[in-house]
């Protein structure tokens, strides 16, 4: 049985600690916030929380907090025995340096608190700095994911930009979509089939297949009926410049 | 038992004849293509093929040819009576105004040839030029789907315009995830659960909640590192602009 302290208290932190406290070879010894304020959101979890000074050391810390605050946090931890990880997209292995065994577990997923999450259908991406410290990490992200992935921190800087663009520009275009909807009294439930179905055909296929629209056809008497329906120039602006990377993109394909 | 004519052999003029051929009320009496070679892709749906100068008079013609074909491809017609209807996005009316009982029947969807479609689901945005000329478009769509609204012709221009920012750019950035992942030899795989982790939110709940990431934090820190780790000119371009327009977007929010 392996005990693990969680340090953090947003959301990656409580959807980890939900999962560690459903498996069986591992303890959840006790989640630490930076303030008791934090720690109060948590109650509806039955689990041991205590400042981040009161740790006691555990077999695994896991450090959950946000990516400019990890390696701060972490010079918190009143212990360094066992091995230490931090679970950030963004953040080098490095950061968690000053101890002697310490590595990266990254599931990579949007998370907010009241999802209901499977957490065995997420990638998780390991790392770490010593190889013998390899089989203790990914035990761990094996009982919580079917979906375990090593990858280097330069690799992992890579995917989070990918991430940038598959998450935050998309669910951007939604909401400028969205916006336009509700600007003209439209419904933007009229875009959700055709939304849900993009999306099926980028993940069941290949999104260069199911391209289509005015960039695509370089139709650029469509594409200026669409520039001058528009009125907020960052939506212009957003217009030309995905316009322009689509008809380049295909153009060079030819 | 109404007659129905499809001009057009194209992805949509194929749904919408499988479609039409499965109503009770109304009979699919020919399809009609520009020339011989396209009319022999459509062997696999029986019905009846001709050239447009062959049809005979239906009471309801659908036009279902690409936009800029609208108008050309509608004066060859050889006749003028009964109501018709084309199925375009982005075409206005009065592009049919040379027939006396005109309007459109635009099903918001992307089609392709190979899809299993269910119609039903699909919304459909008609519009008709003489008020009395409703009802009869207005039943078909109702037959055709459960999702049927008015819209005009500047509404349906607008409507279009943000199905370019919610397929066409959302697609494209798929596309710019999956070829960065690609180049750094990651499997796009892991970016799945993600994709449909936020297009369940946009469409479950509402984009704007579940917006996150450096540019919504307006984090140079990570942009200018995500900025100097993207060689493509255009990959570049399109983070600088849809950061700056995700980062104004919620200040102007606060």
């Amino acid at each position: 049985m392996r005990t693990i302290n969680i340090v953090g208290t947003g959301n990656v932190a409580w959807h980890l600690a939900t999962a560690i406290k459903g498996l069986s070879h591992y303890k959840l010894q006790s989640i630490a916030g930076r303030s008791d304020k934090a720690i109060k959101n948590y109650q509806d979890l039955q689990a041991s929380f205590c400042l981040i000074q009161e740790l006691r050391q555990a077999d695994i810390t896991l450090i959950a907090v946000s990516d400019d605050a990890v390696h701060q946090v972490s010079k918190t931890i009143p212990y360094d025995t066992g091995l230490f990880a931090h679970t950030s997209g963004s953040v080098a292995l490095d950061a968690l340096s000053h101890f002697e065994h310490y590595g990266v577990l990254y599931p990579l997923q949007s998370f907010s608190k009241k999802d209901s999450i499977t957490f065995k259908e997420i990638p998780i991406c390991i790392e770490v700095a010593i190889e013998s410290d390899i089989g203790i990490l990914e035990n761990l992200a094996l009982a919580l994911s079917k979906k375990v992935t090593r990858i280097s921190s330069s690799e992992r800087a890579q995917l989070h930009l990918a991430a940038v663009f598959a998450n935050n520009f998309t669910n951007h275009c939604f909401t400028m979509a969205q916006e336009l909807c509700e600007k003209h009294k439209l419904s933007f439930d009229l875009l959700k089939p055709l939304i849900v179905k993009t999306v099926n055909k980028a993940i069941l296929s290949n999104p260069v297949l199911s391209q289509t629209g005015p960039a695509k056809r370089n139709d650029t008497q469509t594409i200026n009926r669409h520039l001058n329906l528009l009125e907020n120039p960052n939506y212009k602006e957003v217009y030309t410049t995905m316009s322009k990377a689509i008809t380049t993109y295909y153009e060079q394909k030819l």
